[in-house]
């Protein structure tokens, strides 16, 4: 029996190796593409198998990119990630921490003891630690804060007492600051004692003694102009900033028009807060548009693609729950109309088809709203002309829709009283859609909410019942006697 | 009579002018929050509305930068737009053009002379006039490319012959090369002496004399090291690099996951053929999630917000036609079932439910598996723990939800044999849905189409059919006799 179970782990082990080595080539190809150096594979996962090996597991994680160790541990199933996870945690100061999703954290930071994780996180920049603070036990987190020294505890504090969509979770605290009365010789002399710049630093910013922000000093200028001239005549003063409560899809709107690469951040007096950077302003388009499709999906929140089948299953039932709710609803209008249905059973197979369509009409416009709010397109002075258009095109469309569904159900039932019945359902289930998809984002964004959440969900809800109500209404007005 | 026409015409400026107004009000809150200086809206408008002062329209809009005039021209309403860039065309050398989307550039284009055209393009760079090429005349095209050098045309050619999901559509010529033999004191003169770069440039690439990347030297280094040590030294060696015609969704994520600001592109041998920067791969991120977005809802492509009512029209009639034959075609299964419906009416109300929620709950994993295919973490080792994970979360959800259904059911019908039909169908349909929600997605990656496109109608029609006949065919075999 021993040596038969020792045989089937022999297996199992063997099972995972494959397993890791095929997603290590995967990951070895695309490592070879951006030429960081080949991964060599085998060794890797020797040493993974086999506990004792870890610090050479170590070795070879020591040279992958923290962004990349993430990729894999993702891309690991639960056992295997934290073998691999146990042997590197250490590694690259913590930064692993950072680059893997929330939900794959969660199950990193959970396997880790108190002491353990303060002293990796620990080793974070303070606007690093914010990212991640959320995932920390609260008494992990006294003790980290405990680590820091005061300046750092004014910037871990800055950031939290700000929403994540504001721009004061975005920043960080990677500036250069200068005086405009100094040349660019003793910049560049500067810059040299420095010995590294924070990532990004595609300019200096000039303040004052009060730490008010005068302008920016482009480093391109730094070394396009004489050495000898001041900064105060080569500083750029029309220049872009943000303030530390503003909107941050605004800033993210102003990133991608005016190409950015760094600005600074301000509070309402002007005084420099910190730095909004291009790669956090990435994550954050990529973390925004990735909710608003699995929202669209009805899908909570992010999944690890890992995670217990039970954890996924509380993720999906939200939605479900409600959906359950509204569909149950909506077809109950379809119960008060069983004795009209009982007359003309072709009803019945009509009436889906009415719902269906108001449905996709609705979700048409109510995702153009949606996108065209995101983007601040929409303002006081067009939303009536916007209004009028939507509601012309659904006229249009409702005749013509309206029409090829009763020459449909004229050929499929040769029943001309049924087929007009039909097409003014459609039609009229086409303009509530429309009115339904263009009301629901506006007034959610008037009222200063998402306009993309539960937007589809309320829709479908509406139009299925007023599809199934126009319809069968109609048709016991009409065509029953 | 006369008089009163232009009592109505006086009325209508007077009503364009307040809308306008209303309009350049919001933009300069959004201007002055990225302090840019105040526009001087009413001094504008009046320039706008009396043609005569195209110099003074000009002149207020020659101080703000393209992507704002383009932001202002995209929310402007068609009769208002093409005054406004009737004046301004010849400003900002064509930057414009770039700055607007798509519809909104058709526009713009169509109503210019193609001499005109040719000029203001003419003035782009190369990379630049590729991104608009698609949308400029073939016979403004040949008078451009005329006026362009053979180096020129050698680029437009080049970003031409890629699609535009490949990095060579996305790539710029806008990089400084330098050599590895010479040291950093004349690489600092070599750009004094250039006196600009291109903007984004964190970087100069390092070439021999094949035109082979070495290496990067990043302008940090350049500040930070001795001036008199040598490129070769410096030189970053382990450098990220592209090739010409990998996917450029590959290259966003590399972007994301290194916090690039540029990198070089490369041809096979490894010779330099371009740069790629952070700012086109943002507005590729935005384009494509946007796309999806529009994709998930039926909408063809970006719509101009104030194109005309028939073109928005064709935009949307693509999906809403398909739509139709897939509603018509689902229902049809009902037709087939018409008499058993007679024999028991209830199965009329239920019957969309379980359509309904198959749909549902196969959009959750098929907009999960799309997602992950985006991101690039699905892998030939993990894919089948994949599956086998949402197809167990599937039968538990199937259970619990068609015990929901079930009990539902009994409440309203206290039919005990339908609510088991109700329940098994359910059940059965749920399972449908996550094969099918797994499966479009999958197999379409698998044979090299976007996972995206059509998936949600092609799934919803199947969880429809499917739905109707699972349950109604249950239905006929055990609940009538």
């Amino acid at each position: 029996m021993q040596s038969s179970e020792k045989n089937n782990s022999a297996q199992f082990l063997e099972h995972q190796l494959q397993e890791t080595i095929t997603l290590l080539e995967k990951q070895q190809l695309e490592t070879s593409l951006v030429e960081r150096g080949p991964v060599a594979n085998y060794e890797l996962v020797e040493a993974m198998l086999q506990n004792q090996h870890q610090a050479r597991l170590q070795e070879k994680f020591a040279h992958l990119h923290p962004a990349d160790i993430a990729f894999i541990l993702e891309s690991l199933p639960l056992d295997q990630r934290k073998t691999a996870w146990d042997a590197i945690k250490t590694l690259h100061d913590g930064q692993v921490l950072l680059e893997v999703s929330d939900a794959v954290r969660h199950t990193l930071i959970s396997g880790m003891e108190a002491e353990e994780l303060a002293t990796v996180a620990g080793k974070l920049n303070t606007d690093e630690i914010a990212d991640i603070a959320a995932d920390i036990p609260k008494r992990t987190m006294l003790k980290i804060l405990r680590s820091l020294n005061s300046k750092e505890r004014k910037h871990l504090n800055a950031i939290l007492s700000y929403q994540e969509n504001q721009v004061g979770a975005l920043m960080d605290f990677g500036m250069i600051t200068i005086r405009d009365d100094l040349n660019l010789k003793a910049i560049i002399a500067y810059i040299r004692k420095l010995g590294k710049l924070p990532s990004h630093t595609d300019k200096l910013f000039v303040v004052d003694q009060h730490d008010k922000v005068q302008g920016v000093l482009p480093l391109q200028r730094l070394l396009t102009h004489s050495p000898t001239q001041q900064v105060a005549d080569v500083m750029v003063t029309d220049f872009i900033h943000f303030r530390i409560d503003q909107d941050a899809a605004e800033a993210a709107r102003a990133f991608e028009r005016y190409d950015l690469i760094s600005a600074p951040v301000v509070d309402k007096k002007g005084k420099l807060q910190g730095r909004l950077c291009v790669d956090n302003i990435l994550d954050f388009i990529r973390e925004k548009t990735d909710e608003d499709l699995l929202t669209q999906a009805g899908v909570g929140e992010e999944e690890d693609l890992f995670s217990s089948v039970w954890k996924s299953a509380r993720n999906r039932w939200g939605w479900l729950l409600i959906n359950i709710a509204t569909a149950f609803a909506s077809t109950r209008i379809i119960g008060v109309f069983e004795d009209i249905i009982l007359q003309l059973v072709a009803l019945a197979s009509l009436m889906p088809i009415i719902a269906a369509m108001g449905g996709n009409t609705g979700n048409q416009t109510s995702m153009l709203i949606i996108r065209s709010l995101a983007l601040g397109q929409i303002t006081p002075s067009n939303i009536r002309r916007l209004i009028k258009k939507e509601l012309t095109l659904a006229v249009i469309n409702g005749t013509f829709i309206g029409l090829i569904m009763g020459l449909l159900s004229l050929l499929l039932y040769q029943d001309s009283a049924l087929s007009a019945v039909m097409a003014t359902a459609m039609f009229i289930n086409l303009l509530v859609a429309v009115v339904v998809g263009l009301g629901i984002p506006l007034l959610r964004h008037k009222f200063g909410k998402d306009p993309a959440v539960g937007t589809s969900v309320i829709l479908t809800a509406i139009t299925d019942s007023m599809g199934f109500f126009i319809f069968l209404g109609l048709a016991s007005l009409f065509l029953i006697k």
